[in-house]
């Protein structure tokens, strides 16, 4: 039986990582390191900054392999996300199998971008794993960028007592202000998609790269501010070679 | 002017404290900690086991103080949610100008329970403070409630890049399911409320009093397993004198 640790690190800050992510680390047999594919810049520098801080213990096995680019598997002729999950899980599995000994149990672990449970497939994957191999999996839950956009500006994510809604780019342009939503949390955005609404009323808290050194932040009513988030982010974009970038938007029915 | 920090300190588990948390501990002057009122026995044991464990610094002072009770301020006549806020921040400012020496610059910090931006009323209670005395916020994240039962149950909070709601028992009862969505996090839950839905094709994930040593788990369709919930809850509730409890519906218009 394999134990594999899924361990949110935060999507940035090295000090957000929790002490039970650190011991989690310290108690992996293996730890996969994905070098290609998806993977992004920003994840490569926070991960070897934690592995060089925290890593301890000179039992665990660091190792790098190649995670299967998205285009590659799922442009070809009936290929879908699913069939890309599965290369990926094939890929672990081979990782697995030319570390750790055969029939013996191990603990393998990932280091994962934020909190495993918000928009990543991690979980997923391990689950079509898991119908290979006997596998247990672990989750060490992460700050995600939802809380580092809220610590960056100081600000309740919710209004008191009020729902939220967490949603991306695509669902905001094909469907609009989420029906009966005061607060709409926008992550996985690649195109500043806030211009797609009506902007009266609306107020919007944006980061860029939030937790980084390179973070910006831009508050404001929308209206106002909405122009020169996209040139910020474009800015950021430009200077790095990609951004990342999150939003909360409000509508200013009660006060700001 | 004062720094005053809010510490996230997630909710139950220590080791789910982080770097940064653990940092901020040990740069305050003043730890302030409310000893009645809202405050309930979990958060008074996970603060003592994380003051022990991780507060080093023999200068910080830490300094309990009575919280004014909620409803013997609300009940008062024309008495608000907001009067109650502001009899909290006249007590920080008692506990402040008792401790630090008057006028010069301080480090004052708050733990909290999970992270400040959920359903949590210190930031507001901050800005009320913040309009009497020079006051600077800065918020530190903590694994919240939501994360702490995703990570249990080992599930993701998403569908794939589909949206999710945070919402509370009363939004429930009064609104019933939310529209066009398909998960939904219920917290600030008294009373089982998940039993005013009709409960055909959705699937709950419950969590009472978890990441810590009490935690219970229960999922399943919630034709199957309410009744079993409500149980539990009620076992929780009667054994520990409190619960806390939180969960995620999800419509299994797709596959589970
Ligand atoms: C694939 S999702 C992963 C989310 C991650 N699991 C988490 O817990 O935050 C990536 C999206 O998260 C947001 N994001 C992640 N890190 C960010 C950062 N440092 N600054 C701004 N947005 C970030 C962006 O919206 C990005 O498109
Ligand atoms: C006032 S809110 C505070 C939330 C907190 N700021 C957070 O980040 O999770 C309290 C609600 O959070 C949920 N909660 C907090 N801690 C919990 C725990 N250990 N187990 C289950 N639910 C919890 C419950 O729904 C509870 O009613």
């Amino acid at each position: 039986m394999i134990e594999l640790a899924l361990i949110g690190i935060g999507t940035g800050n090295p000090d957000h990582v929790t002490a039970q992510a650190i011991e989690a680390m310290n108690a992996a047999d293996l730890i996969m390191i994905p070098v290609k594919g998806p993977e992004k810049t920003e994840l490569a520098e926070l991960r070897r900054t934690l592995l060089t801080t925290y890593l301890k213990n000179p039992e665990t096995r660091v190792v790098e392999f190649d995670l299967p680019v998205r285009d590659a598997v799922t442009t070809s002729y009936g290929a879908t996300v699913a069939d890309w999950h599965g290369a990926i899980a094939e890929a672990w599995e081979t990782v697995i199998s030319d570390t750790l000994d055969p029939g013996t149990p191990g603990r393998v672990a990932l280091l994962i971008w934020g909190d495993p449970m918000l928009y990543d497939s991690s979980l997923r994957i391990a689950g079509i794993l898991g119908r290979r191999i006997p596998l247990r999996p672990r989750v060490i839950p992460g700050i995600t960028a939802i809380q580092a956009l809220c610590a960056a500006h100081a600000i309740p994510l919710n209004e008191v007592g009020a729902p939220v809604v967490i949603s991306t780019g695509r669902q905001l342009r094909d469907h609009g202000w989420p029906d009966g939503a005061e607060t709409v949390v926008v992550m996985l955005d690649g195109e500043c998609s806030f211009r797609t609404l009506e902007p009266e009323g609306i107020h919007i808290w944006w980061g860029g790269c939030v937790s980084m050194p390179q973070e910006r932040l831009v508050a404001g009513a929308l209206s106002d501010v909405g122009a020169k988030i996209v040139a910020v982010r474009e800015e950021l974009r430009a200077r790095n070679g990609w951004v990342m970038d999150i939003y909360l938007l409000r509508r200013m029915s009660r006060k700001p």
